[in-house]
C-alpha cells in the first residue's frame, strides 16, 4: 500500500523528516511518499498560512501522478482536510485528529504541546470541529516556532518537556500529543521526562491510515464529502494556472 | 466610510446583486464596493470550492488599491474569515455570523435556510466555531443550488418558504436567516409567508460593519489574528504569481 | 431615530453618564433619551436588586409618553430583557449581550471585567442563556462596587486594568468587555494598558440598536416574546398602583 | 416545621389547590402555609408576568409575619428564585428544579409536559441555568392555558396524556414532570395512561424542602446569594410603597 | 420504612460508621440497615475495585431476606447504580448524585473534595453521566486514602479543610460535597473552616430516599431500567455460585 | 503479535464468530485469540448483565496463561473497559469506541444501529464518557435481541438495513456503525442498501489495537488507570474463589 504524507509547508527538510518518521512505524509493504507543497509558507503558524497550505496540499496531491491508497495531511491544527476528502476517494487522515483519537485510547485526558501561542486557538478549533475536544485537558505552547524545532533541538526538548510536565501536573493530562508535524524526534525525551505516553501525530496517522485501508473503508460520499458538482472553476489547479 | 463586500464565487451578476442589497441598507455616507474573486468556482457549494474562495477573497481584498474601512465576506458557511483577519487591520465581518448574531436579538431560537443539503454541515461547523450555535434551531436545505436562486426565482421562493415554515413549526425557530449571499430578494416573500423576522446575512453584516467602524473597533492583534510573521511565502499573492 | 437608554438603578448621575456615552457614538439623527427607574436600588449588585430593576425598567419604558424606535437596557448581567421584549414592538438590546456579540467579531476569546465578585455569576448566567458564552474566556471582578466607579475613578482604572491584564495573560482573552453600565470612561486607559480592543456595552448596544432599526427588524412575536395574553393583572403599572 | 408554599399568580383557588396537594405528601409535623401574591397576573404564562411574579413572591414572603423553615416557589419555569435566596436564610426550592432533580433519580431521561407553547422556552431556560437539562428529553406543551386546567379538567387530562405519550414514545422519556403548579390532580391519570412515573413539582419540592431542613442545610451566603448590601432602595416592599 | 444503606467495600467498621451517620438524619420511623459486601476490596479507590463493588452490592442487596423500601449505594463515584435499578422495584439512590443534587439547591456552584487523586476522574465521570456536572466547580483530592480517613482523623480534617478552602477561594465553589462514604464526621470542622454548607452524600441520600418513598415514586421500568430479560445466567448470584 | 478478543457473553458460537471476523482483517503475523467469559449472561442487553460481563472479562483475561499484546473488549456499550486498563499493561480497545473513532474519519456524522431499544442508553452513555458523542447523529435500535441476530439472519438484515436507512435519511448520518459484537456479517448488505461506509466495531478494534502495538503505545499509568493499590481483596479472581 502507498500512503502520501503531505507536509503543509514548503520546507523540504521537514518533509523528509516527516516521511522518515512515518516510515519508522509503517508496516512492511507500506510505501511512504513524502510530498512538499509547491507554494505557501516555509512554516505554518497562523490562519493565512494555513489556508494557503490547505490549497497547496490539495494541489500537490491531486497532481500526484501515481496511484495511492491513503493521504495523511501532516500539519497540526491546519485547515483543508475536508476539501481533500471531497476531491479524493481514498481515506484522508489529519494528524491533529490522529494524535487525539489515539491518545484517547491511552488515558482519561490528553494535552497537546505545540509551537507558538498563536497556533493554540487553531488547534483548539480543529479539535472542537472534529468532536475530539471533550477529553482534551489543554493545548499548551512551547513558544518555539516551527523551524526552531529543527534549528535548536536542545531548546526544543527543554521547552516541550517543561510544558508537558505542566500539562501532566496542573492540567491532569495522562497523555501528551506532540503538536507539530516535525516533533517526532522528541518522543523519547518527553516520555522519559514525564512518564506518560507520547503520541506523535504523523506516526499515529500512519497506523490509522493503514488500518482504514486494510478494513476497506474510505470517506463517505453521500453528503458533506460528495465530490464537487461539475461547474466552472477558474485558476485550478494552481500549479497549472495563472489567474 | 467604504466597505468592501466580497463575493465568494466568480459570478459577477451575483456580486452585483449582493452589492445592491448591501447598498439598500447602508447609511448615507457609506460606500459599498462589490468585489469578485479572480479565481475559484462560479458558485460555492462545498469545502473544496470554499477553500478556493477563502484564498480568492484574501487575494482580491489585499490587492484592492484604495483605502477602506471594513470588509464583509459575503459567503454563507465559507472558510477564510480568520485569514482575512490576520492580513487586515480593519474589521472583517462574515455574513454567516452576522446573520446569526443579529437573529439572536430577535427571537429565542433561529434557523438558517440554505441551498443544497451538502452545505448544511459547513454552516453548522461555522456556527459552532463562532460560538453562535447554541440558539440555532436548525439549518435546513431548500435543495436548490446557488445559481438556481437567480435562474429560477419562483421555485426559489417556494422552496425557501416551505423550509422556513418547517423551521418555525417543527424546529420552533422564531427567526429565519437566509443562508446564502444571494437571497436578499426573498426577504419579503418569506416574511409574509411565515410571520417571523427574516435576516439577510449581507444586510446584517453591513449594519454590524458600520457599527464597528463607528465605534472605532477592529480585530485584536494580540494572539490569534496577529499579522503573519515575516517568512518566506511562495506563490502569493496568486494574482501575481505562477507557481 | 429615538433610542431609549434605560439605566437599571435609581442614580440619576449614572443615567446621565450612560446617556452621554451613548450619544458619543450615536449616528447623526439618532436621539438618545436616558431614563431612570422610578423605583429600585441606587446600584444593582445582586439578584434581588436586579429583579427590582427588571420591573422598574419595564415600568419606566412602558410609561414613556413619546414614540421611540429601540430600547437599550443598560445594566450588565441584569434580569428583565425578555419581559421588555414581550411588552414592546421595537427592538430591545441588552448591553451584556451587545458587548459579547460585538467582542466576538474582534477576537477569538473575550473576557468581561466587572464590579463585585458577587455579580460574576449573574453575568455568566446571562451569557449562558444568551448562547454567547462559548467564547467567553472569563468573567473577572475588580472588587469595586458600582458607585465606587464614579467616586474613585483612579482606583477604578487601576483595578480594572489589573484584571484586564490577567484576563489577557492568563485566560487568553483577546478582547475585554467593560462589565458595567458606567464604565465607558475607562475605555481608553484599559486599552492603552492591555493593547486589546475594549468594548463598552452601552456603546456597542447603540450600534446594534441603530443597525436593527435601519434593517427594519424587530422582536419576533410568534412564540417566546408574543405579547402577554389579555388577563387580569393587579398592581401594574407600579407607578400608578398601590397594592 | 413550617413550609411556605407560594403561588406565583393571584388566583386564590390555585393557591388552595397547590397547598392541598403539598399537604397530601407532607410528613406529620410539617405545616404547609399557602401564600398568594398581592399583585401580579391571575396566571403566569410569559416573561412579563413571570417577572411580576418574581417580585410578588419576594414581597409576600418577606412580609409574612411568622417564622418558617423553608419556602417553595410554586411556579413552573418562573423567574425569581435567586432573589428569594438572597433575601432569606431558609432554603428555597423551585418546583421546576424539584421536579427535574427528582425525575433524574427515576429514569434515564425525563420530559416536562406544560401548558402553552409560549412557556416552553421559559422552562427550558430555567433548566439550563439550573444545570438540570442534560437528561431532559423534551419540554412539550399541551396547548391549554393555566386556568383551563382547572376549568376544563377533562380536556386537561386528555391533552396532557397525549403529550406525555409522545414524550415517552418519540422523545424516549422514562419519567414525566407535570409542568405547572396546578397539575397534581392529573398524576394518576397520566401515570395510568403512560406506565411511567409522574412527578409533580410541588410534591417533589415538599420532599426536598423537608429533607434540607432535616439535614440542617440552607443557602450558601458566600457569594451569589449573599444578602443584598446595605443601600438605598426605593419603593420596596411594594405592599407598603407607592412609587 | 426500611432503607438499606450499602457500603461498597468490605470494611465492616466503615459500614457501621455509614449506617450511624444515616441514622442521625433519618426520620422517626425509618429503619436504617447497613450492609457490607461479601466480596471485593477493603476500600474502593479505582475502577477495578469499583466494578467488583458494583456486583458485590447487587449480590448483597438481592440476597437480603427482608422487605425494604429503598436502597442507598454508599460509595462515592462508584459503578453499579444502573444495575441495581434494573434488579429492584424500589428506588435506588447513589450518594455521589445525592450530594450533587442537594448541593445544587444551596449554591451556584459546588465542589467535591475526595480522597486520592486517582478517584477524581471516576467522580467526574459519574457526575457527567448523571447530568449533574454543569454546576460542579471542581473535584479535588485530599491525597488521603479511604482507610486513612478513619485511621488518621486529624490529618483527614486538615487535608479536607485545605482543599475545601481552595475550592471556595479559587474555584468559586459555594458548597462543598464530602466525596467519600465515610466522611460525615468531618462535616462540622469543614463547615467551620470554610463558612459554606457541607453536604455529606450518605445523609443527603437518606433524605432523598425517604422523599421518594413518601411520594410513592420508584424507578421507571419502560426502557433503560426494565428488569433483565429472562435468559441463562451463569454464576449468579455470586454468593451461591462457584464458577 | 497476539490479540485477545473477548466476548462479553457466554455464548461460545458468538465468540467464534467474533474471532473469525477479527481474523478476516488482522495483519499477517497477528494471532487472534477468542475468549469466552466463564460466567455471566448468554447475551448482554442491559446494565446488570453488562456489569457481570465487566468482571467476567477481567476474570478471563487476567487468568489467560500466555503472553499477549493487546485486548479487545468485544461488547457494544458495555461496562468494564476502565477496569481492564488498570489491571493490564497492554492496550485495551473497546469496540464501541473503536467503531466511533473510526467512523469519525469517514464522515461528518455517524449513527449506531444496535439490537434492543433498551441498550440504546448504554451505548449513548459509553460514547458520552468516551468523548466520542459530538458527531453521533443517533443510536437506533433494530428491535432484535443479540441472539436473534444469529438465529434469524434474514430478519436481522432487514431490520438493520431499515434503521440504517432512517439514520442516513433522517438523522443525516454519513457512516453506520454496527452496534453489536456479532454483526460483522451484515456489513455488506447494509452497505449495499445505504451506500455509506459501514463500520464493524470488532474489525475496527483490530486495526486500532494493531496500530497501538506497532507504535509501542499503551495505557498511561499515572493517574486514572494506575494499577490497583495493594490491598485486601476478597473473592477475586472469581474463577478461583467461592465467596
Amino acid at each position: 500500500m502507498r500512503i502520501l504524507v503531505v507536509n503543509v509547508n514548503t520546507t523540504e527538510s521537514m518533509t523528509e523528516a516527516i516521511a522518515a518518521s512515518a516510515r519508522a512505524v509503517a508496516s512492511p509493504g507500506t510505501e511512504i511518499v513524502g510530498l512538499t507543497p509547491r507554494f505557501g509558507a516555509d512554516s505554518c503558524e497562523g490562519n493565512f498560512e494555513s489556508y494557503l497550505a490547505a490549497l497547496a496540499v490539495m494541489d500537490v496531491v491531486t497532481s500526484y501522478p501515481e496511484p495511492y491508497d491513503a493521504v495523511i495531511q501532516a500539519g497540526y491544527g491546519e485547515h483543508g482536510r475536508e476539501g481533500l476528502q471531497e476531491l479524493l476517494d481514498v481515506p484522508v487522515v489529519d494528524i491533529t485528529e490522529a494524535a487525539a483519537s489515539t491518545a484517547m485510547y491511552l488515558g482519561h485526558k490528553y494535552s497537546v504541546v505545540t509551537t507558538l501561542d498563536r497556533t493554540v486557538p487553531l488547534i483548539e478549533d480543529r479539535l472542537k470541529l472534529a468532536g475530539l475536544d471533550a477529553r482534551c485537558a489543554s493545548v499548551r505552547a512551547s513558544g518555539l516556532g516551527v523551524l526552531e524545532l529543527e534549528s535548536s533541538p536542545e531548546r526544543a526538548v527543554e521547552a516541550i518537556v517543561a510544558q508537558s510536565r505542566e500539562a501532566v501536573e496542573r492540567d491532569h493530562a495522562e497523555v501528551i500529543c506532540l503538536g507539530c508535524g516535525g516533533m517526532a524526534e522528541l518522543e523519547e525525551a518527553v516520555s522519559a521526562a514525564t512518564g506518560v505516553p507520547i503520541v506523535d501525530g504523523v506516526r499515529a496517522a500512519v497506523a490509522i491510515a493503514e488500518g482504514l485501508v486494510r478494513l476497506g473503508l474510505s470517506t463517505s460520499k453521500v453528503r458533506t464529502y460528495a465530490p464537487p458538482r461539475p461547474k466552472q472553476v477558474t485558476g485550478w489547479p494552481f500549479s497549472a494556472a495563472r489567474v
